[in-house]
């Protein structure tokens, strides 16, 4: 689960990347094994459940343009899987809790997975998008 | 759903990247309004399900190391929510078919959702990983 201090959908900025507030993520003690080599990292790809996303939009007007996109080639948290994804930086280690900054979920989101954030497979400073895809307006 | 020639996990590469294999994303007509603007972009990043994945695995030792990590330090397929995502090159797209390299994804894995690659939240060149964590190997 996430804790952060975004209480809802209205105090969550655009996108992670604009604000450094520091969240965290509280893995059950379950799963916590899975965590041994994160204290190696200094990315992490963070995957959670956007549950007050409408599941209905497919087509939606992005912050940055007048224009409508499919949600398919938006980052928007309306889709039919809110599947919403972070790369965040991870700030420290304790425990079952990581402290990450770049985070957008709200209060409470349901964490779905974390992997490593590797330059090698995730790094494409090559690639173009021909709209007016300004993610960070 | 995805065609790929990959049918099944023992043809399939360590990583997408490593194969300039061309897959078939098929999107199911009733979200294809969702593809609207894809064609102004070069690069996505698909999410997809990894059905023979083990979900009881939390800590594994990857093809570039004989030491063992949690799955969250690591790109294996096998997590507690086996949530797999390649970033991916556009190479065409056909209404409501979309061609893709790089995709790792086995023939008939689901496709849970597809986002816009950009560079600006995505791309961290100065990411580290301490380990040994060579992911290309």
């Amino acid at each position: 689960v996430i804790k952060s201090p975004y209480k809802d959908t209205s105090d969550a900025p655009k996108q992670g990347k604009l604000k450094d507030t520091i969240a965290t993520i509280i893995i059950d003690k379950a799963y916590a094994a899975g965590m041994k080599g994160l204290e190696e990292l200094s990315h992490i790809i963070v995957f959670y459940w956007a549950n007050q996303s409408s599941r209905k939009t497919l087509i939606t007007s992005p912050p940055w343009s007048d224009q409508t996109y499919g949600v398919f080639a938006l980052r928007s948290p309306h889709r039919p899987n809110p599947i919403n994804m972070c790369v965040c930086e991870i700030v420290s280690i304790d425990d079952n809790k990581i402290q990450v900054k770049h985070l957008d979920a709200i209060d409470g989101s349901a964490v779905l997975d974390i992997k490593v954030y590797s330059t090698d497979l995730d790094c494409y400073p090559e690639a173009i998008t021909r709209n007016d895809n300004n993610i960070m307006k």
